[in-house]
């Protein structure tokens, strides 16, 4: 995401791999638009171009209109706790300069995902097998990621990781993105179905699992992408490490429990076969912070029990950006 | 699967739902062809497929030109144990009426799902919601299927049940074949992908899971569609019962654990999305028996512990078409 005049620009997650599509929204439709249908996803992701996009309704609307747009570019992705925030934070700017407050918030996410690289990257094996789910890299946080910034900075450092990538049904933002950014990163990486993972895990010897988060609760329960409570109950299962990361602002402090996390449904068109079929098509699960081993913050690792973690990062000063 | 003058006729699963095309496989490439591409799929449809195609070998070819062309229909799917055993029982037709004895391997199909349909019908709930993974239905077995007999034997019995069908990737086998079969048999049933049986489990109490096998051992560890280990570690997680439903063809009294049966890996391009992408595409799994709460056969339900349960099965008289 960038400002770009009377526009703000974003990368079409949809048509990568294959398409590099650099595109210009223009109007506050069009910045509602590329959130739903996905052409701009991540939950950090979500946040920045938010922002951006409260300043370019402000360029365009005023009064009544302005509240209005507003308030939609704040709905469109209930689930997104990064996008109520920053929308509130652009807001709240006293001398009413948006864009400026838009751009220290996508300064700020570069600092973040850099410091969670640098404490994720210290979890994981020297040498060994990791598994991810879904896209947490660069494209998805507008800088250099959650999950996959903890496997890049590990391999930058030195560490022999290979890297299970799962599809990612029904979008395959795992085959699509993580693939792409992995093999732009130059980690080494083997694409596999969600439904491999659990044959994966018990014969290809998976060291490690980090994942992304798009809400987390006080007690550590994280919803993210649909699949990854699956892979996490499967870790437990076989014994191996399951690691969030995150930045503070993907918490939410104010939800005893992820049982509260409400549970977007999309379309059944994207997964059925012939128009009439019934379908669930649940966007997102919630992974009971029970089955979480650590949940990697730009503060660094938060260990059970997450009550007192969780309640200790609320409390903890924000970090100044650059620092 | 029928026999059809000089063919062996049969439907080409590939096409379903959109298309049901009947073929014709004339030769022994055609027979073998269609065991590959999965036109012809599910481990006992497989078998009398083969059978047939021993029938037609012996029509085509003599000598060693018929000795190779068994040869290679036998190998086509290593992994489903049925295949082996019905070219090896019509082979062993001392009369040579290879036919008639593929005949006799279909009919006491029809009559084996139809034992099956009715012992597993007694183990499903009432009511409620049962899960399934793959096609274990009438188009994989020649018959009225092995997971679908039990749960459409339970519905024609009056039981009010709803099914969670998994899509099953790559090949979707769930969200073309089992959707197809169970809302023709006129079952309610809700189509999800594979990352989404976790939180369905956890959020629409998921009653009961049933599955079919492509090949079992005798300490009841069960090779099936890849992703069935995984819903069989996240049904013990919920504390959901898993049954698995399976003839004693697909029993392989000869193999003491799983751990020795072989993962056919399928070709990367299945999955992947750009041509060079690295890609790990297990076509099965293998769930252990200690996952499993009952193994459904046409004999009754087979209950842990397996080794003894299974030893019982071998020993049983066979039992007599029609009776």
């Amino acid at each position: 995401m960038w400002h770009d005049g009377d526009a703000v620009g974003y990368l079409d997650q949809r048509a990568l791999p294959q398409t590099v599509a650099r595109e210009r929204a223009r109007s506050v439709d069009e910045i509602v638009e590329a959130i739903r249908t996905l052409a701009v996803r991540g939950a950090p992701a979500i946040g920045i171009f938010g922002g951006y996009g409260v300043a370019l309704a402000a360029q365009l609307h005023s009064g009544t209109a302005f509240e209005a747009a507003v308030q939609r570019i704040r709905e469109v992705r209930p689930t997104a706790v990064n996008l109520g925030y920053a929308v509130d934070r652009v807001l709240a700017r006293a001398d009413r300069d948006y864009l400026a407050e838009a751009k220290a918030i996508h300064a700020e996410q570069r600092d973040v995902d850099a410091r969670i690289g640098r404490f994720g990257a210290e979890v994981l094996p020297r040498r060994g097998n990791v598994m991810t789910h879904c896209n947490a890299g660069p494209i998805a946080t507008g800088g250099e990621g959650t999950a996959l910034a903890a496997i890049i900075a590990a391999h930058r450092a030195g560490k022999a990781l290979h890297v299970f990538v799962d599809e990612t049904r029904p979008l395959l933002q795992g085959a699509r993105l993580t693939m792409f950014e992995l093999r732009e990163a130059g980690v080494p990486c083997t694409l596999i179905t969600d439904s491999a993972a659990a044959v994966t895990m018990q014969r290809k010897k998976v060291d490690a699992i980090v994942v992304g988060a798009d809400r987390i609760a006080r007690n550590g329960d994280t919803a993210n992408k649909i699949g990854t409570y699956g892979v996490a109950i499967m870790a437990a299962y076989h014994g191996i490490p399951f690691y969030v990361a995150a930045p503070r602002t993907t918490f939410d402090f104010a939800m005893a429990s992820g049982m509260e996390i409400p549970i977007e449904e999309r379309s059944p068109d994207e997964i059925r076969i012939t128009a009439d079929d019934p379908a669930y098509n649940p966007a997102f699960d919630v992974t009971p912070g029970r089955l979480i081993t650590g949940i990697i913050t730009e503060y660094g690792v938060l260990q059970p029990p997450y009550e007192d973690a969780i309640a200790g990062l609320e409390t903890r000063a924000r970090i100044l950006v650059g620092a």
